[in-house]
């Protein structure tokens, strides 16, 4: 918080300016906006009843952002005194009672706690060796909802693949007995397309390496860094039943291992215990900050509450609840609420999946009041691209929001949003409208899924430039009346 | 090894002269040098008979070791087919065999193994979890030497310090019963000054939390890193007889118990199990290129075969092996050697102490013949600056040697050579001259006795302009009659 205060100063939202906003707003709109902004009500004297335009609001809000420090006290808060909230932990049940908790204190309305059933998994003792060609302490982290080995552990040779394609190239049972390894790298993209490409071995690796006859996989990994830290996360969504123990292994430990391989036999003892609760339940929590004209008609956002039990799911993603919770707090905070309700959502069980098609069974009957999703998801460093709904391009609200955007060094990405976020897929899949605040993930990768992903890799300043970007993107499109269905092409948009 | 023959593009190497090194050397001894550095013998239409100066000489030594790849291979050697190399492991052992065996091959002559006796220490299961607010998995790694908890650990409120000066504040008794746990942070610099500061609390923290009543002692990593990856190191060297167990968390851990601190009282359970073998020995082995001239004059330099238990003993120091032996094996290549004789050391035992005081005693008859002794280990980044002993730094060979080190971007610190190395320090205290080839450290306090020190955080360009470096340095010295000791003023030499 000291250090939040230090480093937003003046120089630090010039510098997330690419300068010259104030100037966009209208001269005259001034006072009215000072009143606006000031966190009290305007002098008796100050013209209160110049019409103030949504653009100027959103500049004002925008900027307010960049000095505001919710989203950090927010994002501390779920990170050191919930701390990691694996869905079916003792803290994911705390943290649903503090989400509840922050919506009232924040002034949202409307709060609800929806439960659904959710197999819960926990993570018990995990150990692993080299054992040939000589004995070296290995620290891999069972990939997420992995079966257990026997008790006594699984030692075998060990068939090393340099890719995923390779491993899948090998016929069915010419694996027998193995454990497979998969040292394929994962490539830095600003976009983060390099995680879908890796994330295959540890998404399909398990089913795939056993239908050839493996004993147990363990991957590289799925990481930008170059950290022995390793990276879990769930396994076979939706691609099969794990019927194999998997772990990943830090970056240079797979490093040695493709060495070793290329002189020799390698043989690996991997000890793996976890277990299963089929009974556990999780929760989307949501509150509002009611519309002042449409308040049927919503936007939602958020971002997922619960995280991976190692680390403090700091990146992963405390910061999206706070991104998004501090930008309609913002909002909220206005003396005239935008006249549609945007309603902020903390799903509860993204990493374990299940969120996005509770969310969607919960609100089948609602849906074509949402008109628009969207959710942060990608850590928290600075949004550089907005992408919005197929056919609203050339609309004067979108022309606004790209004006109001670009000093926060956010361009409009003419290719049409799509893939929301992993909560809001349900919904999207069911036709509701999404949008895209694209964030660099060159970063992200380092630190995603491990004990890594912690407070002290959030800066302040990009926090709260995403911030500003929401706040600002929101009320513009929450006081518009912009139906974003009505602009969809009959036909798919060319880019 | 492939990566070190991209990198090392001509572009590389010119990115590492600051230009016109070429020019330096004396047109007329082209001829003569290009025979000396073609790998094999000069056409019998060439000048072989020109004289060649021993600056041409150094120049040409400088420039092949930046494209020459043995520091690399014996880096990747040493840390993949050994790995890490703790004192009194079976893999220790066959470092020294490995240590040998590399002597032979590159052509040492007057290899010797010196057995000294050293009580070992080796790592046995090690945990922390976080008690109370709440419950939370830590990770620790035991400081080196320290002593067990009871097998069932130790658990108690904790007194936390965020300066090592706070917790000397507290009376003797103070502190009764308590887990003491000191988050000072370590300063980044590129001299690695930090260290020493933050140090403190890793070296004479146990002793002195113990004098105040505290049954154990947690310590944030001596670390500039933000990673969760602990460092580990000894505690106590020669500061006192450790009774509490003592370990370090990483750096996120620590700043989580900070702020948690600050909210309310907090209860740590701790597990450490170790063993000691007080009858273990370790080795200083040593190998000469022999000088053509003086040859019982000689110049010590070497780094230490050692390493900690995790990570793979990289930087630290498998790179200081591999720079001092690949710069003198570039010398002995030389149709003629220097006049002088230069012997590599693989010391056994830095990082558990020991390796110094053996050296020292192993050679005190022979140290009035030991002209100038150098360490390399810090790592593999750059070295930035040169100092030499007191009184030589008008000497012609130190002002050749500045102009020939300048295009690797090395300057010469007038402030005289002293703390030459941890290895060398009997020797030096005894009177030996010592150099300082001052590496970058900037870099090297992020993965220094880590899990992270590994292959993948050398640099090959970087380390080949170590090899650059000591190899021309390290000529100028050994074929001149330059006497440290004779210049030595008798007063220290003013700054």
């Amino acid at each position: 918080m000291r250090m939040f205060r230090t480093l937003l100063t003046a120089a630090a939202v010039s510098a997330l300016l690419v300068g010259g906003a104030q100037a966009q707003t209208a001269p005259r709109a001034k006072s009215g906006l000072k009143a606006l902004f000031a966190g009290k009500p305007a002098a008796p004297a100050a013209p209160a009843a110049v019409p103030v335009s949504p653009e100027a609001v959103a500049v004002g809000l925008r900027d307010k952002a960049l000095r505001d420090h919710l989203a950090w006290d927010i994002t501390e808060d779920l990170t050191t005194n919930i701390g990691p909230r694996l869905v079916g932990s003792p803290a994911m049940e705390k943290a649903k009672d503090w989400g509840v908790a922050q919506f009232k204190a924040l002034g949202f309305t409307n709060i609800k706690v929806d439960e659904f059933a959710k197999v819960s998994w926990t993570r018990g003792e995990e150990s692993a060796w080299l054992m040939a060609p000589y004995a070296m302490n290995l620290n891999p982290v069972g990939l997420g909802r992995t079966v257990s080995t026997p008790p006594e552990g699984v030692e075998a040779e060990v068939a090393l693949f340099r890719t995923y394609a390779e491993m899948i190239a090998a016929p069915e049972g010419a694996l027998k007995g193995k454990i497979v390894v998969i040292t394929q790298p994962m490539v830095r993209a600003q976009d983060g397309a390099g995680y879908g490409v890796a994330g295959i071995s540890r998404r399909a690796g398990p089913v795939e390496a056993a239908k050839r006859g493996a004993v147990a996989l363990l991957i590289r990994s799925i990481s930008t860094s170059d950290s022995s830290v390793p990276h879990t996360g769930s396994t076979a969504n939706g691609e099969g039943v794990v019927t194999i123990p998997a772990a990943a292994i830090g970056v240079p430990e797979a490093e040695q291992l493709e060495r070793l391989s290329a002189k020799g036999p390698l043989r690996i003892k991997l000890k793996l215990q976890s277990s299963f609760d089929p009974k556990d339940v999780a929760w989307n929590i949501s509150g509002d900050i009611q519309g002042s004209e449409k308040p049927d008609e919503i936007i939602v956002i958020g971002g997922h509450l619960d995280s991976w039990d190692v680390g403090t799911g700091a990146l992963d993603d405390a910061t999206g609840i706070a991104i998004t919770t501090a930008a309609a707090k913002l909002i909220g905070d206005l003396p005239r609420h935008p006249k549609r309700t945007i309603r902020v959502v903390m799903w509860g069980s993204e990493e374990s999946g299940g969120s996005s098609d509770a969310y969607l069974a919960a609100n089948k009957d609602g849906l074509s009041k949402i008109v628009l999703a969207g959710e942060s998801d990608t850590g928290a460093d600075r949004i550089y691209s907005l992408q919005v709904p197929a056919g609203s391009l050339d609309h004067p609200v979108i022309k606004t929001a790209t004006r109001v955007l670009m000093p926060l060094k956010i361009y409009l990405d003419r290719a049409p949003a799509a893939g929301g976020g992993a909560d809001i897929s349900g919904i999207e899949g069911a036709g509701v409208p999404v949008i895209n605040l694209n964030q660099d993930a060159s970063r992200y990768f380092d630190y995603h899924h491990t004990a890594d992903d912690t407070l002290n890799k959030v800066d302040p300043v990009q926090l709260a430039q995403n911030v500003a970007a929401w706040a600002s993107f929101l009320y513009l499109v929450a006081d518009s009346d912009i139906d974003f269905r009505a602009l969809k092409p009959a036909t798919p948009a060319a880019r």
